[in-house]
């Protein structure tokens, strides 16, 4: 089709279509610093627009490769030189909030730290967080179904959904932007592309749930020294800070001591030598005493043997310079030469053995393997387990071996990062063939033609 | 078919294959009580054999309607003489639940109450509940994503969802029971079956969330002059109970007045003339200060002029009683002759407006009508409004009214009792003909043959 690219530009007006040199000098992504191959890259401006390349795109056999914020951890928005890619950074447009009602409607294009900031202002909370917040949209988490710091208290992006609207590969728009939060009038069509990667239909616009903003925010690194006790605190926490608990974050003493030793050297933040270390937060609406109903419950914790040891911050710079701790993974980047990690979630009683296991797997089966560093969303089930190799050898051998342990340990290979392309043939460690077929007679089913991007997830 | 039915009983073993007359002896369901026609009731006690059947049933054409407690308000367990009734019940164990992960795990046939009394000797909570709850079972409310009394704080049925096993219309088992809540491997397949309605799949087992069982319970009702003053209070509520407030349940007058005289005659327990009263129960875990707190909040309430009366119950039986107020439809049923009921989402900003509109339109252009009952889940935006008429005349023409109107207002025809045969006309009012195209879609590719629940929803 050799006028495709005047067609997209008649669609979407000529500055829209980026082609060429000028894309070819993009970086594929955020992690790929490649020139990123495709016929062009579109940046429809609505959602007809949206519709309207589908379907010319469909109808010609090209595939079209949606993207948001390219900082996806499983290559789902990697294109090739035959497809074209979809931006939906055009359509960024936030409506007023609702604040009686918390619901906000927003284009895909939103950034999320923008919508976050939006939110703010109107003494409003978007439940949403991630270290990529200041470049990843809406779109992107929606097809992700993001997760974050703050699920245990607000979810994964599928529960902040109420209503969706989004393009079938042939053009076809469903559009239900619903404001409420029940609803049984068939099928519930929106849960088939959460979560799907832009493999089943493009999302243009959602609604989406908010809550009142919380005015205080405390914060503690807590030290443990054992993993029951761990277990123990986060129920005691959920249920004495009456349900102001927003974050819950585990870090191995391997990972902790490493990102300790690289940002703060001598400086120490809190006692070594523990267990496991884990940083709380709550938000709260009572100025007054939430700070003192924090510190009462970590002092009972502290009481009941369970902490061995606490810091509760004393000001937002000791704040960030505790969540820098978890959130700081550059020197682990420059650590793990060949870095390889993991996106799990497991049973909560079994998470402890688990890493134990991998941990002597690794030491005696991968011998060139350069440590384990574990963190995660214990309240989720989720957690990060990163580990690396001088070179690449190994390094396939290295992933069977991870995942495998998943799957005898009943876990999900992805918690919150997809599948994408990186773990597509990984994907059979938590789905059945059953299930898999099953997925694969939706696609055909709502993609025949295979346009929408293709050799993703499944 | 000559031989189906003792083929069914070599599956299931010829006890749990009911037939004939002892089959049609048997009320259809709890609200139609007539001759139940089908085949045979099939009662099978494995995912196995539930498996079995289904392929049986699909390969030689015949439909099955699968069913549960039979407290459905759609008709969507509705069988004809052709089909399989294929009961649940004997699905019925529930796995001991995991007290620090917050999990149990199900059969379908479990009863919702039963559930509820295993989880609270333990301490947990299963957040779902509703009146149906001593004969509705865990699938069927997994089909119809059952809504309640509790949804403002635990959610809706799906939102209570970890892992689910079902049977596709084929016999092909899909098991992925997980425990955790963060999982993005592939796509979301347990979406599709759940508030399915039995037309995708048949459940034969879950994953639910639990949650730590309050000790406390403070129950109030409340009278109020207009309508943002009560969306006010439910905004304060939520805030100032401190995420313990677990139902907000709004009566206009004319059902309030009418149901109070029923139950108490002279003896009010309120005040009578307000515009709206609602019910509002908060559950915590602190029993030393939840009442004061709760009387705090109220207070303040009625200070800033939002509440206009308020009663707290001062024991479990006037708390029974004034949820009794709420519960009770007897002497409604009896009022109404043909009473015609509508189950609803709405907007809170335009909820005033709506009731007032079908009032006044019902007044005007169907003069039969015998009043107008409104009363609802305000936390969920969730209406149900009940009118009646002495004769089945014009009963279409008022619900091409109503429906009509609920279109208009963009709100969802049903919000928690489904579809099912009786509002599948209407489906279009809610869900644009791409929508419904796209269910049908789906539709036909996990059930080609069109075996389970046929006519129902789509």
């Amino acid at each position: 089709m050799s006028d495709l690219l005047p067609q997209l530009a008649s669609l979407v007006g000529e500055r829209h279509v980026v082609s060429g040199e000028t894309l070819r000098d993009r970086p594929q992504d955020f992690w790929n610093n490649v020139p990123t191959p495709a016929r062009a890259l579109v940046k429809p401006g609505t959602t007809s627009e949206v519709s309207a390349v589908l379907a010319l795109c469909n109808g010609n056999g090209i595939a079209v490769i949606p993207e948001g914020g390219r900082t996806n951890l499983s290559q789902a928005t990697r294109s090739d030189e035959r497809s074209i890619l979809l931006s939906l950074e055009r359509l960024d447009d936030i409506e007023t909030p609702d604040e009686a009602g918390l619901t906000v409607v927003v284009g895909a294009g939103v950034v999320i730290q923008t919508l976050q900031e939006r939110c703010a202002a109107s003494g409003l909370r978007f439940g949403l967080d991630f270290g990529a917040r200041g470049s990843a949209m809406i779109g992107g988490a929606l097809s992700t179904n993001a997760g974050g710091f703050q699920a245990l208290r607000y979810g994964v992006t599928r529960d902040m959904v109420l209503g969706l609207e989004c393009v079938l590969a042939d053009g076809t728009v469903l559009s239900h932007l619903i404001p409420f939060r029940k609803d049984n009038t068939g099928y519930d069509l929106k849960q088939l592309f959460i979560g799907s990667e832009g493999t089943l239909g493009v999302i243009t616009r959602a609604t989406l749930r908010l809550h009142p903003a919380p005015v205080t925010r405390n914060t503690a690194l807590l030290s443990f020294a054992d993993f029951t006790a761990v277990a123990r605190t986060l129920s005691r926490l959920r249920r004495d800070l009456r349900g102001t608990l927003s974050s819950f974050e585990i870090m191995w003493p391997e990972f902790f001591d490493f990102n300790v030793e690289a940002l703060y050297g001598e400086r120490r933040p809190i006692g070594s030598g523990a267990s496991f270390y884990c940083l709380c937060e709550a938000e709260g609406f009572e100025p007054d005493s939430d700070g003192a109903l924090f510190e009462d419950v970590i002092s009972a914790a502290l009481g009941a043997g369970d902490v061995a040891d606490a810091v509760i911050a004393q000001s937002s710079r000791q704040r960030d310079e505790l969540w820098k701790i978890r959130e700081d993974f550059e020197a682990e980047q420059n650590f793990f030469n060949v870095m390889i990690d993991f996106d799990i979630s497991l049973p909560l009683k079994v998470m402890d053995k688990f890493v134990a296991e991998v941990d002597a797997a690794l030491k005696s089966e991968i011998p060139a393997s350069l440590g384990l560093h574990v963190l995660g969303h214990l309240g989720d089930g989720n957690l990060h387990v990163t580990t690396g190799l001088p070179t690449p050898e190994h390094a396939s051998s290295l992933k069977d071996l991870v995942y495998g342990l998943i799957a005898r340990y009943q876990g999900s290979i992805s918690a919150e990062h997809g599948i994408g392309i990186l773990k597509r043939d990984y994907l059979h460690h938590s789905r059945s063939p059953a299930e898999i077929e099953t997925m694969r007679t939706l696609k055909r089913a709502l993609d025949p033609r295979n346009t929408l991007n293709p050799g993703k997830v499944i």
